[in-house]
């Protein structure tokens, strides 16, 4: 959303102690940040802690990297991980597709319009359909078939792709394709999917055909961090829609379309303004 | 809702084939009755076809006896079966708790208030606990307690109730016993539960504790009809709450109160308004 | 959705009287057409009736005009008007657009994917921002720019294009000109506009930034028809999001975007599969 | 919600100026007070700072009045005005009602199961309807009828009721009265009405007459705290329901009920868990 132009991200985690609030606020004021927005949380079950902060610097001069050297030692103190986000900051992003393109079309139009904060690198296939939709944005299309006996060979190519690009963000816009274990962990907490049921319920292939056998009332989409169970990984956002008894399977993907797209942009606008936290299988996301 | 003092329900069923709504529409106008809503519904895969008519009699005289004696014939050739619910008619039920009051608390209040169409002549519990709420509505309570030895003999008590009171419905609100196989199918049908799931996510005990594990962003509940397997049956309707990484396990009980009852009282309203209609394990809901 | 390519619809109204239901369902039967799902009401208030069916001719030659040469004599008995849809029709249809492109791309893209069941003859604007995403489907792109001294001219103008198309149906995805009042009285009925707010409140413009005065916690959309008071016609439908203290008029505009071009779909969507009627100032909807 | 035992919440705002959040975190951890949940927002327009903290003191001794009076003089530095709400606080209640008893039924339930941390004091009406309910729950029920001619009289025994109990919080759980200017001005910021529409439309009287002249499709119910103009108060919470043509003006109404008492409750939530400040003529709520 509408971030104003001089405004940064801190977020920050380490386990919980007394004071980890204080340290992160308190060296905001001396250093002349200005908090314009601030949530903290606490899991008292994980005993971790969890603080995401907008500021703006009074100070025209200010320097992310001077702040960076200053707060380390303080959050060292702390076990602290913390991150500064820059207002003008664009998440690097390869995206990958199979044939259907509702989600692509749809996170193309955010980032065409400037809605999210990415920075498209690559769009990546298994399958040439979604091409043209690519070249009209000007961007890169890499179409690497699969099959059974390629798939070590051509997941070696999609990761050569998030390398040479850059890519801080995956995001499997329903592609189509299990990926290995390997590809898995590799991508894990930077690779969001988007799986079309209510996880963990109708996991697996299919999920409205198991939706309509079951009678359900509601279908859902599930945005989630892969991690190496493919539909396992930790959820990020989920979106429901109602559905009845005229809805037949080839209805219920249908209608299944909009909320897929709406609840996958959700996930990577909370990712890359920097309001999802991993918190072991589970997320903390800070939502407005 | 407001169904108006003069208005019938008529609602039939049988297999797929050309004059299904002909059959009905046509004696309708024959018997000079008004129809002032209809849905109709023709599952092409189960070649099943469901009908549900509001119906205001256009003659004083109307006689629900020869209406049925007139129209079975032509129904009998369609393998039809069929059934008429009067302006004033209240669905006798009984319900069925145990400790948890929300549920029980919510359809008394409906019932006190004429909301809903039904005539609870008796509610059964395992528990002592909710005697005075019935105390207070003047409906009788029987506790019936129960344990692994008692189980067949309590069942026993509880379907004495059942038959005495010439319960058309049994409601399951919070009943926290798993019935037994020969009692589920004696309700199969004619039981309504509400489970704290989004079925079939989250079967059996403790389902928010398991979706509080799974870190899920939606919690919800399901109104079903018990048959046989216990949270395997046909399901009425369902409802979904926002939950966030604050929320811990309790939380989400307490959360899940409102949207319980909520979901109770609406498949509860559903089937007295002849709504709802089995098609296998699948419902078809006929709603406003 | 997806109507299986043999499913006509038809649609019928008239005022109340016995057997309104009663011609359609019997001749649909005498024609040897197959029901698959059928939606009456009848307004006991605007004492009018109206009925949607979907069904499937059983006979391979089946003929529409035949149908309505047949049915006519029947119909104007009770003073009915009636429409045949064929399963392959596709309604024409001429896009108002202005310098925002959410609504339109939203439209193209369901287009474009054959969700929805129109043909898009052209895109009009008073300004030429928009032309390239036309361009990119292939679509007439007509820039009339507008002041208030040619505002006749331009309205004539905008005239012909729908006249020379023969669009059935005109959207205003976003067009911010104040239509004339005659131009309103001509697509009476025939023009979808979509509100950015849940009117009838925050009529008018900028109705974001009214939200935001007023501290509403809730934002909408709505999708009506034009009558000749411009934010007033017979609403179709309307969507709604939560917002919070932390949306600031701009963020409202931003948030405002999704339910803006979900409603206005939806809406089409009703339109054209006829699922909508108007009754006076207000509209009957037969929704799924 | 499930609030643990010895967590306090604070709460403070002042006008907005760097180490607004320092003050208040530095202070906490100084008094080894922990910080399980905390948010802060700084309103650029209104230039007003607004900060919620749940916090579990380490130290059994903890002394809220020592904590006031040592943190009264940094406050005092920033004009900031704060609050201490402690882990068993109850805020002491009084209700108005007149017949219908929707919300009544709602507020009690969750008072009586310990959902709502109020204290209620007395039910004050003018009508004798809703005694009994009152009377199960043992609480005091004063009935002050009021005619044009007797309404200053009967507003000072309101006033009475509230002043004797020391009721903080006055609830209108659908009291069907215009309340005097004088009244509204000594309630201001205290007391919590429900309207049942979604302000600001559909003000006045039977806004779902309103809404269903109209022919809006959604309706829905505002709580907001009193002011002198009656339903133009700061906005706490809104809800909504999908309605549809077949709901007659009664429809609407039995509709509303329920998303009436749940939005009321609600905010009622919202208030005595101190999540709710005035901002002007708007509100900052921070949910969970």
């Amino acid at each position: 959303m509408s971030r104003s132009a001089d405004t940064w991200i801190m977020t920050a985690q380490c386990p919980s102690r007394l004071g980890t609030v204080d340290v992160v606020t308190r060296f905001l004021k001396e250093s002349r940040c200005y908090i314009t927005e601030q949530q903290s949380f606490d899991d008292s079950l994980a005993e971790h802690f969890f603080i995401r902060t907008e500021f703006r610097p009074l100070d025209a001069d200010f320097d992310p990297e001077d702040f960076h050297a200053r707060f380390a030692p303080r959050a060292a103190e702390f076990g602290m991980a913390f991150d500064l986000t820059a207002p003008d900051s664009r998440v690097p992003v390869v995206i990958m597709v199979s044939k259907a393109d509702h989600c692509l079309n749809d996170l193309l139009y955010r980032y065409r319009t400037g809605q999210l904060p990415i920075e498209i690198r690559a769009v990546v296939s298994n399958h040439p359909d979604l091409k043209p939709l690519a070249d009209w944005h000007g961007l890169p299309y890499h179409h690497f078939p699969v099959t059974a006996e390629t798939k070590a060979e051509q997941e070696a190519r999609v990761w050569g792709v998030i390398e040479e690009t850059g890519a801080e963000l995956v995001i499997l816009a329903r592609y189509m394709q299990v990926l290995s274990s390997e590809l898995c962990e590799r991508l894990a907490g930077r690779a969001i999917n988007i799986h079309h049921s209510l996880l963990p319920g109708f996991k697996g292939a299919k999920p409205y055909h198991q939706a309509y056998a079951k009678g359900v009332k509601l279908v859902g989409a599930t945005a989630h961090y892969i991690n190496d169970d493919l539909d396992e990984g930790p959820i990020i956002t989920q979106g429901v829609e109602s559905v009845s008894h005229v809805d037949y399977p080839e209805d219920l993907v249908e209608k299944g379309r909009d909320i897929e797209r709406l609840t996958l942009a959700r996930a990577v606008a909370y990712h890359v303004e920097r309001r999802v936290f991993l918190n072991d299988q589970r997320t903390v996301v800070f939502t407005r």
